[in-house]
């Protein structure tokens, strides 16, 4: 707080002057004691200051009887995976009831390095959304694969103590964190040294190992899947993040671990929502949603979504309906099977109202970190497959998740060895392309499951490290897709016969771009339609977002890096060949 | 966390090294969820690093099914009112299950200014007992008196900062900051820059005038009295305090208003404890104990005094038994009614048992602190109470509680006007003798109810200016023992005949001792039984807490301080002589 802010939200609470605005016959959401109340919120300068009848306002709202529930937080996404730049963002969660939200640029720091954290804090300035950062802590996100930057601890140092930065974002290297590894352990110290908060990311990490991680200060997890595992984490001291993003969706099972005891240790997250899905379900409300639905009293689901992130990430100015906080808030109707925000105030203006934005962000041009392509001697001479043997190892396709089986397969191939497509065998050829460096690395592999007849799909955004993935059943589509991605700066397009179907374009960096939400939504939902009417991709799979994990050598089975195929359970590279 | 205890954490926390001590078979209190499980805590270097059989350690202990259960945090004392010094504290509220406390030494602070509160820095450092400090915003306490010191923000900026600083001492000059006083927005200022906490004391503050007072970042409060005023301060943001001291005692009535649902802004504090109180009863644990008592849950109550004061004050590094955290715990075999602490450790080392302890804390000398006494001209003349008229004002004692009534009597006086003691009447004379700045100033009235039927006592603790109060039926005991007092730097001392029965010795300020707390409890217990035996003090009140609140003119109705009769209603002076 400021001094003349006080003074003069002081004269508006004392009743010495008039506040700006009062919502009158609100049934107020008291996340302290968990209970709603019917009351007026009298708002000076964009704060609350009080409930009181006493006071004066300039003008007046009657709520009629609407719940009145604090702005969510989203304690943890990743807005690169709404393929939005940060004002959009704001644009597009902001009438979902969503007011701040802690992110971990991670996707852009692959690809951008600083630069990439340098426009996103640039970006998210003076928007209604407030962003609060977590400095990523594992770019890259492993040694297998080349990313655009690689950030130390002595890269991070700079940022740790900003203003907007909360600490250090998901350790997702936990194998470092146990082993003591002297990086990681110095990337910890700077949150240790600077009182900030460090984000965990431990899948199933139970036992002794995940006491050891916990001791070191981590003290958040979103990749709890089970109750039981819930309850362990919480019980060692995390919080435990309840996440309804895309690809993966935790609530459901995670709701069942949470009652009246230990709801003060839950917060909720995204971590990564795709733009259909925000358009269609909404934000973090939508994980809240569920919740309730599966049984949480919505007193309880809405404390968890807005005091407990607060609290976690020493927000003290919002996260409550109280005296000294900001005015961010939502009217709804219903609490009880669901919430969706009706009317959105930010600092105590109606920024959204019928799921409509109304205060747009400002944009931000996205310098340094737009069409960020450094690929050398592309050509389709490098999608060639050539194989020691008709056995192979191949990415078996998992439907509706991140993890792939490897697989293995008889293929065909031709009298120099080279992999020659079956028509009758569902196995597409699939390709990484370094796009950072200008190595010229390309690497290429054999896929089952994603159903494509003819035809190429690619895209720039793959987990974590970002280079170009490709997959089609002829190298002459895969190169024009590829090279249409160069051309533009990235983006996802689809080729068949030599022939451009559609491209999304993601000029910033290839993972994000300036158009809004239903812009975005409109073309992925076109591009869904032709992947499957035109290219045959099963519909058991998302045809775009099941390509950006096949590239992510931590997530198991069987992966293929810019480097070679990788086998995530071995840790290592392994041959195309199998026995 | 340093990096290189993390890393022998780490070590340990593996199973790559041994840990120091395990404590086995515990039901171990899991202040996250609110509930008991049976395990072991593995402790090395002074912290938890888990709780998985795997582990090794160098020493075992058998807890035998005891609970296990987190030191105990008192959220706001004044160890000036133990009578002890801060080691002589610890070595007393130690066993008692209190590992940690946040201190507010305004009353030294009030007697010695900035030498108290480094007195009070150094004398604790280094030893068992964690202690706190808030700095004291508040000294003088009104500018009806005369203090020791005049602390302004100026004079406090240089500490906020403090590692062992957690933020400002409790803002009681609450009208000051409805009115936005210059000086107390300067000392808000203080912790508004430097993310710190203030510490609330708002006694009926309700409506607007609380909202206004909790806008300003106040976020935690100890004076509420009714389950009502409770739930309000909890809605409107604050951290609200379940006080049992010796002389306020709100937890019975308060945790009425205590729930599951908002246990999670609960505290446990005691205020201001006597030697006697934590001999007999002993320290935060007596008040968990009658919460439980009334039927509070044993774990919320356990959560409240440990977790909730560690995540209100920051000390992230405590307040569960959880991977990271300090050792610091008790074992207990019953908690149902009420919590009594076996055996205590601090930083993993068995420190007190069975009320007894074993670890003693370092003895720091009490320089620039000891001695205050600086009185000018004091001489039985000054005692001499002239009236103009035979109706007087009286300060009426209301027994068991620090506020007086403002009464009228018709006394008896000889020729000169001078009051003469009427053995009849239970009319005293009592007397506040400045004695910090040499002033001369000495102030007599009357006070009805004590009891004494002849002779005199005096203390140098007189809230919260700390000048010498006296009362008696005949001057020439009360000149001896005021004389007394100054000769011996402070204490409380009784006279009767002229001769000395008893003196309580606080040299440190006037205030404390390093007498240990049995020698300062035998000491009051033989006091407490010639004051009521040999001077006649009625058994309804305390001879000596009651006096302590007679010049403290922010308790109503009636008091006096060094300049004269104080009408507290009224906020003014005013003359002995009714109409």
């Amino acid at each position: 707080m400021e001094k003349e802010l006080a003074e003069v939200l002081l004269d508006a609470a004392n009743g010495r002057d008039e506040c700006d605005l009062v919502i009158k016959n609100a049934r107020i959401a008291d996340v302290y004691n968990q209970e709603f109340f019917t009351g007026n919120v009298y708002i000076k300068n964009g704060y609350i200051v009080g409930f009181d009848d006493d006071l004066k306002a300039k003008e007046e709202k009657d709520a009629e009887g609407r719940y009145l529930i604090p702005g969510f937080i989203d304690a943890h996404c990743h807005i690169e995976s709404s393929h939005l730049s940060p004002s959009e963002y704001s644009d597009a969660v902001v009438p979902t009831g969503c007011t701040t939200v802690i992110a971990d640029p991670h996707e852009i720091c692959n690809v951008t390095g600083l630069d990439g954290l340098e426009y996103m804090l640039k970006a998210s300035e003076d928007i209604p959304l407030s962003v609060y950062f977590m400095v990523p802590s594992c770019v890259p996100a492993t040694a297998f694969e080349h990313s655009g930057a690689v950030l130390l601890a002595s890269d991070l140092k700079k940022y740790i103590d900003g203003k907007r930065i909360l600490g250090l974002g998901e350790m997702m290297n936990y194998p470092g964190v146990l082993a003591k590894d002297e990086e990681v352990l110095k990337k910890l110290s700077l949150c240790w040294e600077n009182g900030k908060n460090i984000d965990g990311h431990c899948p199933s990490l139970r036992g002794k190992e995940l006491s050891a991680y916990v001791l070191t200060g981590i003290n958040t997890d979103h990749e709890a899947e089970t109750a039981e595992e819930l309850r362990e984490k919480t019980r060692k001291g995390m919080y435990v993040m309840l996440r309804q993003g895309t690809a993966c969706q935790n609530v459901k099972e995670l709701v069942k671990g949470v009652d009246e005891k230990n709801i003060s240790r839950i917060l909720f997250c995204t971590d990564d929502r795709q733009p259909q899905s925000i358009t269609r379900e909404g934000g973090v409300n939508y994980g809240v949603s569920l919740a309730i639905k599966e049984g949480l009293a919505p007193a309880l689901a809405i404390r968890a979504a807005s005091l407990n992130a607060a609290l976690c990430y020493g927000l003290s100015d919002r996260g409550s309906i109280a005296p000294g906080k900001r005015a961010d808030f939502f009217l709804t109707s219903e609490v009880k099977d669901g919430i969706k925000a009706e009317d959105v105030y930010i600092s105590g203006t109606l920024v959204a109202s019928g799921n409509r934005i109304i205060k747009k962000a400002k944009h931000t041009k996205p310098e340094n970190v737009a069409g960020k392509m450094d690929v050398k001697d592309f050509s389709k001479e490098k999608l060639r497959l050539t194989l020691k043997g008709d056995c192979v190892r191949i990415i078996d396709i998992v439907a509706g998740g991140v993890v792939t089986k490897c697989g293995k397969a008889k293929v065909k191939r031709d009298e120099d060895g080279t992999w020659i497509h079956d028509p009758k065998a569902d196995i597409l050829k699939i390709s990484v392309i370094e796009r950072h460096h200008a190595t010229g690395l390309v690497s290429n592999a054999l896929i089952r499951g994603y159903g494509l007849k003819h035809g190429a799909v690619a895209t720039s955004i793959a987990h974590d490290s970002h280079n170009i993935i490709a997959v089609g059943d002829n190298d002459e589509d895969m190169e024009l897709a590829v090279k249409k991605l160069i051309a533009t700066g990235g983006g996802i397009t689809m080729f068949c016969d030599r022939k451009e179907l559609a491209t999304h374009v993601l000029e910033i960096a290839g993972l994000m771009t300036d158009a809004t939400l239903s812009e975005v939504t409109a073309c992925l939902d076109m591009m869904h339609e032709k992947a499957e009417k035109e290219l045959g991709v099963s519909k058991d799979i998302d045809p775009f977002m099941t390509l950006c994990f096949m590239a992510l050598p931590v997530i198991p089975a069987l992966k293929l890096t810019d480097s070679g195929l990788f086998d995530v359970n071995a840790f290592s590279f392994v041959p195309l060949e199998a026995d």
